[in-house]
């Protein structure tokens, strides 16, 4: 059975694998302190802009919760879409380092600048959080992704109120490859974000970005309080150091969008709805029961929401490493209905 | 200017202050574990029956924030209603101590079996908090009250769901003394709950009452940890002592009642609507802008929804303390409209 | 039997208590800020200076546990003497906020500025806590007094390592009248600290003084947050207010250390040994068993330390509240032998 | 310059490099729900029984922090020897979760029972934490072991005062190679443990072992919340399944052992004195500064303690990928002198 449930069914790409075959017996700093952690941050800067600072974590929750815990002081919060993935999937890590999620309502998983002026008015006094940080992701739960206009009118709310504008990137190249914001955007337009690699073709691993000078102090003392120091630095060096050789990562992204857009286009011609219009690697088709009852026979997926008895909409999901035959022999059964 | 903003304005009940004159230079041990203290805890447990543990506590804020997060490991999560003490009004302090609120929504304030049965069925596996305790406030943020019929069936879903029922009772003997819900019934149908001083008549204090033989355990480690445990408990003890001395407790409250159904039925009177139906001590009218700027010539309120630019609900609190003069002066200009 | 245990068995100064009464049906606005909060803190300034900020807060603990924990980024630590409050008997508070107490051995429970910088050298990188906030307490547990002397160069050592100074002073006054550090001083010296009213004359209650400018945002937010925030914030008013009319809060206080200095000179007229050489209302002679007995059947105190068999040092504690009588009794007592 | 600094300075046994390159492609099951991880788990209770719980967390601060904050309830504290790594190297990772760690002194770094006996004295009420778990390593950080005897005498003395007993074993196969103590013997005589693979042969990953029942529960919804739950668990799954195939993972500790006990005969043939009597992986000799230096222009590695002018014990360390060439090299500049 052909899993189309995530982007995480593989292991790595074979660049980065054939990388860790090269270096194995070489002997390297501890603690991220290596040559190839070293190079990948070099790597990374060139499209950052040299300004910022690269930290490399072992997962998305990971970083998460040591970048709000690490800006926030104890009475400020985060607003956060109630989609957004430390408000419902991360097991409450947040608010576990002490810190309240503010939510506001979404349709397409984005936070809009006046939803941010709606929560800042109204936590008014000191019987209330603070709100201090808006965290959004791009591209968000539901695979849509924020335009550079977007992103810039955001960063203008925030700015004006005194909030830090933060970005889940655990799927960030394929929204980079699928829209007109690039990394030295992000870089310039928040105030920290991350590069995810586990969900493109690493085995694990994040590039955590700081771009506000004032949030960069101590950072390593928070990653290993957090205990996302590794010891083997080196894994996540190599990675991303391949990751970003020619552009690898987009690469990557491109080639998962494509083949999830492909699927998106065969469920429109065959007259299908789709539950979010995304433009990345996920996808949302609203289908019948049966149809859905007949592709379940060949692949494995989610259901997302059960709309009605008869109709569901479920996620397909594509990755670097998706066989492409197995999105051909899907495409042929949606058109035969 | 007399004020209906809250129900602490004013100091203590005069059996209180007299009875600290009384008392003052007596020595007595530290930490609650004065004669007074003991004296209180015994007559509390005539009303709630002898198999609870009791604790005077400072604050409400306090109170929740230690029995919350003794009652809970880290993952785990408390349901509230979207208008619940904890999930607005106090700083996030239940997330400062790493535990998540989620919240329902509700018109009344009241949270309702099948919305807990619905969070239950919601958090289904490890990557999403564990919902543990149902935190409730009886009379609720907008003055209404749990039937005995209510918090049975409330009582039932936590037991089937393995959840713990937690009651806020900032200000409960306002809801005991208009409800069929008595101190014994709290004893046996939530966990753990607490009985609220500040607002009726003491100058400061909350008593915990801990049912449940399970939470009981080194419950004056957390209040001490939590910086609740008062080096002169005796002032706790004092005042819940007189409090239950012929139950004076419930005498307040039945007064502060009364005198803010007299202003409701004027209200209902001339013809105004109000905002929540409530039982209790406070009160919220929609009225008109200008006869609220009328009643603000003489009194101090708040406004609690600006409904549109015509009309408002204002809240009106009374207490113990409450000047009868002055909730007849305010009928007077009710009825003038 | 007199209790020479500690300096909160009695209840309040009458000053306090005729207050209250007085008081006792004028509304005032809750959360502290009411007109008699605003007194207080005027008189206050007028001994510290006005640049600080002061909170009036419920308990010592309350007070250290949200200064410590507002003041510091989560990778950071505090120092203090081992024999410290913060590291002995606050049940771990400092800690339940996320944050290490480093402890030096301390003989007088002073901590002296070569135990800063080896701290400081020790802590050498981020796979350790990084040491930001020396906490002393003046008096000490057992106590003695710093020197201003002492205080100028604890600050030196904080500002030369980047360190925060903070000051307990749970007993604060009776330092204040024994040593020539004065409270303007402290403004001065210290980053914040706090004046004691719990053990000194009221039933609850410290006066919390910030003097850095960068510590002082929000801490409103942070005081509501840990549930220190007093609904009747008149209760604190007052007795501020009336601590510091007149100077009570030092007269009382020069009483207590008076009366525990009789003592004092009694036990070392009559050939005793002290166990620290305290100028304040703690003092701790060493005794042999027999007499320890013998005071036991007229007084109720601490055995401190048991040194031998045959030998222990006692705690002796006197207060505003001390019976002179019973102190005289006690002379005689040891003049008998 | 080769390295003798630590046992993470090369990647991974190459038969896990291997079995990543064969598995590379095929789809598996995320969040260590993979089959490899299945696998592992079963050779792992071969080993252990099979009443444990395994669980294969990415780093071992990310296992004692889940493990020590699981366990605990909030006024709960650890006793560690002081040269514990959670109480020197974790950044104050266990404060960082809420709880105190108690500090016994430690010349061999082993937790003595009557230590914990005089801790469990010491703290005897509710003004201080409650001790409730001690840790210790295996081996120890100066590289000592824990014979099967002193194991059994710190489970009785825990179990005797209501103790949790929990082991590091970031090392543990060094020791279960050179001691009497099996795996079984800890999955018996602890509460919890967990076996190193980072610096045995893994490129990183533990595997954390839960003997006690009541321990057990929920604890996957712990490791999503502190982000220790790798998306990719097979990475995890993969190395442990191969590290106990053939007990690799005892072989490997067992070369590094006897690599360190070459250069440890050495040292005591040339006259030599030892820091402590290591029998692992870890050695540390007391040279005189002319020595060190010479061994510096061909090695790199750690002073541990600059003992005085003259005399530092320095720190070397082998591993599974120690290059035996490298040993000789070192040997005989010892024997040069």
């Amino acid at each position: 059975m052909y899993s189309f449930k995530n982007d995480y069914s593989e292991g790595m790409h074979i660049n980065i694998l054939n990388r860790l075959h090269e270096t194995n017996m070489v002997q390297a700093e501890g603690y991220t302190e290596d040559m190839y952690t070293e190079n990948a941050v070099k790597r990374i800067k060139e499209f950052t802009g040299d300004h910022v600072d690269v930290h490399l974590i072992s997962g998305g929750t990971q970083t998460n919760l040591l970048a709000i815990s690490s800006f926030l002081r104890p009475h400020e919060a985060c607003i956060s879409a109630d989609s957004g993935h430390i408000n419902v999937h991360e097991t409450g890590a947040i608010e576990a380092t002490g810190h309240k999620v503010i939510t506001v309502t979404s349709d397409d998983g984005k936070v809009k600048p006046h939803q941010v002026i709606d929560q800042v008015k109204y936590h008014a006094d000191e019987h209330m959080v603070k709100p201090r940080l808006v965290y959004i992701s791009n591209p968000t739960e539901v695979g849509t992704t924020y335009s550079k206009e977007e992103l810039t009118a955001l960063n203008k709310v925030c700015k004006d109120n005194d909030l830090l504008l933060y970005l889940d990137g655990a799927r960030l190249a394929t929204a980079i490859v699928s829209s007109d914001v690039t990394l030295k955007d992000l870089a310039e337009l928040t105030d920290a974000f991350f590069i995810g690699g586990t969900k493109n073709g690493a085995i694990l691993g994040e590039a955590f970005i700081i771009s506000n000078p004032n949030l960069k102090r101590d950072m390593r003392y928070l990653i290993k309080q957090r205990g996302a120091l590794l010891a083997k630095g080196r894994l996540l060096g190599i990675q991303f150091d391949e990751l970003f050789k020619d552009e690898l990562i987009f690469k990557l992204a491109a080639y998962a969008n494509q083949e999830a857009m492909r699927m998106k286009e065969a469920f429109i011609q065959a007259g299908h709805k789709l539950y979010t219009d995304s433009n990345t690697n996920q996808i949302f088709p609203i289908l019948n029961m049966t149809l859905i009852k007949k592709l379940e026979e060949h692949f494995s997926f989610y259901i997302w929401d059960q709309i009605d008895e008869d109709y569901a909409a479920i996620r397909l999901v594509t990755s670097w490493a998706t066989d492409q035959s197995q999105v051909d022999k899907l495409i042929e059964i949606i058109k035969e209905g």
